[in-house]
Formats: C-alpha cells, structure tokens, sequence
C-alpha cells in the first residue's frame, strides 16, 4: 500500500470533529443540543438571491469566465465603492468561496518555507490553507483580558525574518468578535510598508459591527495599494454559506495576473452560486438593519448572561456574531465533552467550541470557548442557562 | 512592492489565451468565430437538473457535509454500482468539480518533489494541479500515428524513480480521445502494483465510448484497492460545467481520511450544484442514447472530412469529445492565429487549439492541433470547410 504524503498526514481534522461523535449520541439518547460551536446562520438568505436561482433560465448550466461573471464583478465593485473602498472590477477575481481567495492568496504571495503573521486565536482553516500553500504561521498572541486587541507594534517586528513576506488579518475577528481601529490598522500599515510584505486582509464580517463602531477595511490604507489583499465571501453576509463565492481583489497587477491563472486551472467559481451573490447586491437595507439589530440584541443577550456566571469572563465583542468566554474549568475541550456526554437540563445540553484549536501556540487558551451567536434569543438564553448549571455541577464534582 | 512566489510566477496562463484577444478582433470585424477549441458542450443539461435548480425550496442556502450531501453520495454510489464498479458512499467525497479533486488527490499523495508519471498530450491543466501540489509531471509520449493508445510499460519502468509515486492517466482520454482497452489497463495496473504507486485516474468522459467499444475503470483493476484514485466529474457527462461538482473516490481508508481533510479545510462543495448533481441521477436513458447517437455523427463528419484534406491525418477517437490532427504546417500555433487574425471565408473562421500545449515535452505536437466535436453538425461542417480552404490559402502563401 502507497504512503500517502507529509500534507496529507499533516493536514488537521477541524478540531470540533472530537466533539461530534458525543454530540450526536446525546441527539441518540433525546438530548435536544444547542449548538454553540457553530457559525451557520440561522438567518433567512436574501429573497431576491433565493428568486435568481428558482428563476434560472438557461438550459445549459454552462462554465463561467475564469475570473467570475463580468456583470457580477461590475455590480461588485459598486458595491465597494459604496463602502468608500476604491476599488474596479478588474481589480475582482471572484472565487469559490473565501476558502479558495485563502489558498490562492498565500500560493501566490508566499513561497514553500515563508512565513506569515497571524494574530492568535484565528480561524482554524487558516492552518490547513498555510500547510496547502506550504508556508509557516508565526502566530502573535492576542489576550483575552485587552479584548484580543491588536498586539503591539514591536511585537510584530520582533517576529519579522527575512523570510516572513505577509501578515494575515481577520477583520472584525473570528473568533474573537474584535473590531480593529481605524488607527490600529494604519499602525499594522506602516509595519507592512517599512518591511514590503503582503497584508492579506479576511474582511468577511464586515457588515457585523455593533455599537456604533465603524469599520474600516485595510484597502483604505494609503500608500499600500501593491500590498493589500482582500478576501471576501457572500456566505455570513447573506447567510448564503452553501453557494460558495467569495473574492479576492488587489489592486497588485501581478498579483492580479497570478491570481486568474490560478483561476483559470479551475475553470470557473460555482456558476449558480455567482448569480445567487449577483441579486443578493440587490438585497435592501431593511435586510441588513433587521440582522443587525437582531445579532445586536444576541449578543447582548448572551455576553450580560455569561458574564454573570460565576468564574466566566467574556470581553464584548464589536463585530462578526462569534465571542471567546474564559471559563472555570482547567480544560474547555474535557468540559465540552462532559456536557455532551454526562451533562443534561430538561433533556438539553450544549456543544462548545474549545478555542485551544484557534490557538497556534501550545497550551493557549486551554480554559477558553468560541461561541457563535447564530441562534434565536429563546434558545441562547436556554442555552446558557444550561452552561450555567453544567458549570455549577462540573466544579462540584471536581 | 513585495515580490510574487515562484509557484505566482511559474503559474501558468491557459495556452490558448495568447489566441483570445485574436479571436475577439475577429469578432469585431464582423467575423463568425466557430469554436473548435473548447470543451464546452452545447448540449442542455438534464431537464431533471434544471427543475431541481428551479425547485429549491430552502430558505436559507446553508453548508453541507464537507465530504458531499449523504443522499447525494448515497445515489451517486448506487450510478457506479450499475456500471460494474463496487464502491459505497463511504469510498466517496464530492468535490468542487473534477479540479479540486486532482488537486487533493496530488496533495494527499504526493510530497513537495515528488514525480507523476503522465502520459502525454494531456489536459494542460494538470500542470497547474501539480505546481500547485509542489509535484514534478514526467511525460511519456503517446503517438498520433498510433492513435495515442497506451505506451510499452518498459517505457513506464523506464521513467520510475524513488521519487516516482503515482500514474496519472485520463480514460477517454482528453485531449487525444483515445479509449484505453482493458488489457491496457491491467499492463498499467501490473506496474503500479510492482513500484506501490498510487494510479490517479480521472474517467470523466466514461459516458462518451463510440463504435462499441467498452468503456473500464481503473476501480475495477484487482488488487489495486489501496492504489486507485477515482476523479470524476458531473461537468461533461451532464453538460453542466458551471455547477463545479467533482468526485474523489477511493477504497484507501488512509487516503479517505486526509482527502476529507481537506474538504473540511474548504467546508463544502457548492450546495445548489449537488441539488443539481443529485437530480441528474435520474436523467432518463434516453438522454445519454441521443448524446451518444449526436456525438458519434458529429465525430463522423468531422474525422471523415478532416482526413480527406490533403496533409491532414487524424486518428479515429473512440471516445470523450476531442480529437488530435496533424495539420500540414510548420507551426499549428502560427496557423491558428494567421487563421483568427488574416483569413475568412464568407464571413467566417475557425478557432483552433494547438496542440503543443497538450505536450509537456518541448517541441512535441507543434504541427498538431486539438479540435473539440462540441457543435453542431451544419456548424462542424462549414468550420472544416474553412480550415481546408484556410490550409490551402496558408500554404500557397507560404
């Protein structure tokens, strides 16, 4: 039998998969569990996207241009523009999904070896997008206690090698919900100018900002027109996570080039799914203020109530629709298990995600959660009223 | 500026880009371009996919299963069953189309320098695949005068080294349209099992066998569980392209397991696309007879016209779409664009793919040309038309 390959080998099962086998013997045994763990919205996808594809009408289901439907990359771009971001369609490469903008981003900016600068806790897949490419993660750890703010400067200069060629940003954060400032990212900017790297900026939460906090996207960012690389997705802000289209757009020519050819070896991003995000620009504002209240509303819901749990501390997220909780617990993953496995309230229980996994650096984050607040108020607040009691019940049995 | 990666720069265009622009001019001068290079059916996808487009009835375009929709896989286990290959669900994960499919595959087998030995012309694409994987291709050159059929295995033997671990072979073969006999694949199959190598084998045109011939599945070699790799693809066999839905399978648990690894990194194949995948299940016999009835005359009238030019030779393909003919020119590559760019007859011309960038091996299939039989008869007939009068024209002035 053939080995298979050094990726292969190394390539990580998401770290919430330990978790599923218990999960779903609880469902097994009449459990009813709410699920934390995860970012799919419970939120409707845009009427006008749902009509585009129920009225789809050709009878060929036909390839598409490399780089994404042209009308689309259009309509697109007005959609920055709108959002003060100066960008044209030619400066668009539409992919599928933010996933494929990911990979495509780090085999074109980065050789096999180089190594990219990525605050910690960041999104797991990142991991499995660097090992794809070939390069390293230098993680720079963010803290629980400062809300997961942006690390000092000289933090990121002390990790900067000659063979570090770009920092990775998930801006508002997932998993940490943190909505980088204005005077935080110009401060990254000048790091990214003075050592010519690649700042590849994940903006896919952009629309989730609570409290009146602006957010701004690191393609403002002057003098870094040759640096900046956006990635984007339609599926959290339009709750359409199943049609796979997102973007990567730069205004880095070469890059650019690099970018289609890629492409162009896959042909074309999913063709139904390019018309679905096409008439979602054309989703009205009313959409986006109703989500928002309502995202607003959850999480302050669910951030007053873990914060009034004993031993829990939570800082408040200002973006996305995920938090991280500190909890009373010496490791988040063995307690998460519990709950599925031994924990129930009036037949219910709750998965958690255990945010070691969002963590490069071994042993952080160990007592730390990711929650998604992507579910209805009713059952957030039963939800943490069962993490309450297991947490109770947990340390008393310790 | 920061410097793009060495896999940025080496990414290759699509080798018939260059003539694009070519083509375009053409069309503004008034010009009707037949398109004899691409592979884009114009046959319409299955009325039962269409409806199952139009039909879908969710309100929220969620992410699926990361190794495909169960109901899907479970359908599509029962479509292989049928045709004498014994695989379950569990041997199956859907892809984003037959690309992302050879890209894992690459990846889960192969390490950064390791050799694929690829008989040659082949899809241009799956240099991108490997560079992509950080994996060396090593043709081994078929032969128009044979018609393309399998190479001697001592030439195979020839080629393998300790960094050699995986045959990488399409069946019908894109681009020559040859048909691999099943005593072609157990000769390939003994040497595989001999070295312990991975065989890739991508069957995406298994639907399109002409004049009886059988079509056989490097699955059903024995002995060979661990070593096969399936890619497949709805893309052709439905004429659905732009849905981008694949298929890895394979019976190596190992393999299995790190190929949905992977697909967890991406999430999921795209949702409305497997819908569309899942419905074309049940497209009626009827729709494969006529295809089948269509492009065997198609393959006819073209094959029949093309060898009775002078200097013309082209081997008769016994399946896929595609076929390779030696043109009486120094440079096809010259030819086609002078063809695009200087000639017409009534209006009209003919867009041809030269066939060297099927070659890995420099200086092959420079007075060869890959010709796609995705149009229609009438329309066939008057593009052969025009590459006869078009032969004559170039080489009187020559």
């Amino acid at each position: 039998m053939p080995d298979i390959s050094e990726k292969g080998i190394k390539m990580p099962a998401s770290p919430i998969r330990k978790l599923v086998p218990y999960a779903d013997a609880a469902k097994d045994r009449g459990i009813k569990v709410y699920h934390l763990n995860i970012g799919q919205p419970d939120i409707p996808s845009p009427q006008t996207a749902l009509d585009a594809v129920r009225n789809f009408d050709s009878n060929i289901i036909e390839y598409g241009h490399s780089a994404g439907n042209l009308s689309y990359r259009k309509k697109l771009a007005r959609y920055y523009n709108r959002l003060g971001i100066d960008i044209s369609h030619e400066d668009i490469l539409i992919t599928t999904g933010g996933s494929e903008a990911l990979v495509i981003a780090l085999n074109v900016c980065l050789n096999v070896g180089d190594e990219v600068i990525v605050p910690e806790p960041f999104y797991t897949n990142y991991n499995s997008f660097a090992l794809q490419a070939g390069v390293k993660i230098k993680p720079i750890t963010t803290n629980i206690e400062s809300g997961f703010s942006m690390p000092l400067m000289k933090e990121f200069e002390a990790l900067i090698t000659p063979s570090t060629k770009a920092v990775l940003l998930c801006n508002p954060n997932n998993p940490t919900g943190y909505l980088y400032s204005q005077s935080e990212l110009e401060q990254l900017g000048e790091i990214v100018a003075r050592h010519n790297l690649f700042l590849i900026s994940d903006e896919v939460y952009r629309e989730f900002c609570y409290d009146g906090f602006e957010f701004h996207s690191c393609m403002e960012l002057k003098g870094l027109e040759n640096n900046v690389i956006l990635i984007d997705s339609t599926s959290k802000r339009y709750s359409m996570c199943g049609i796979r289209v997102g973007a990567l757009i730069t205004k880095n020519k070469e890059v650019a080039e690099s970018v289609l050819h890629f492409c162009q070896a896959r042909l074309c991003a999913p063709a139904i799914g390019q018309i679905a995000a096409e008439a979602a620009l054309d989703t009205p504002d009313e959409y986006f203020s109703a989500i928002h209240k309502e995202y607003k509303e959850r999480r302050n819901c669910l951030i007053d109530k873990l914060n009034k749990i004993k031993g829990v501390f939570c800082p408040i997220p200002r973006g996305a629709f995920y938090t991280i909780a500190r909890l009373p617990v010496d490791s988040a993953e063995d307690f998460a298990k519990w709950m599925l496995d031994e924990f129930e309230y009036k037949d219910q229980t709750v998965m958690l995600a255990p945010a070691a996994g969002f963590y490069h650096t071994e042993g952080k984050g160990i007592d730390e959660v990711r929650i998604a607040y992507v579910l209805q108020k009713s059952d957030l607040t039963e939800a943490i009223k069962c993490l309450k009691l297991a947490l109770e019940k947990y340390n008393r049995f310790k």
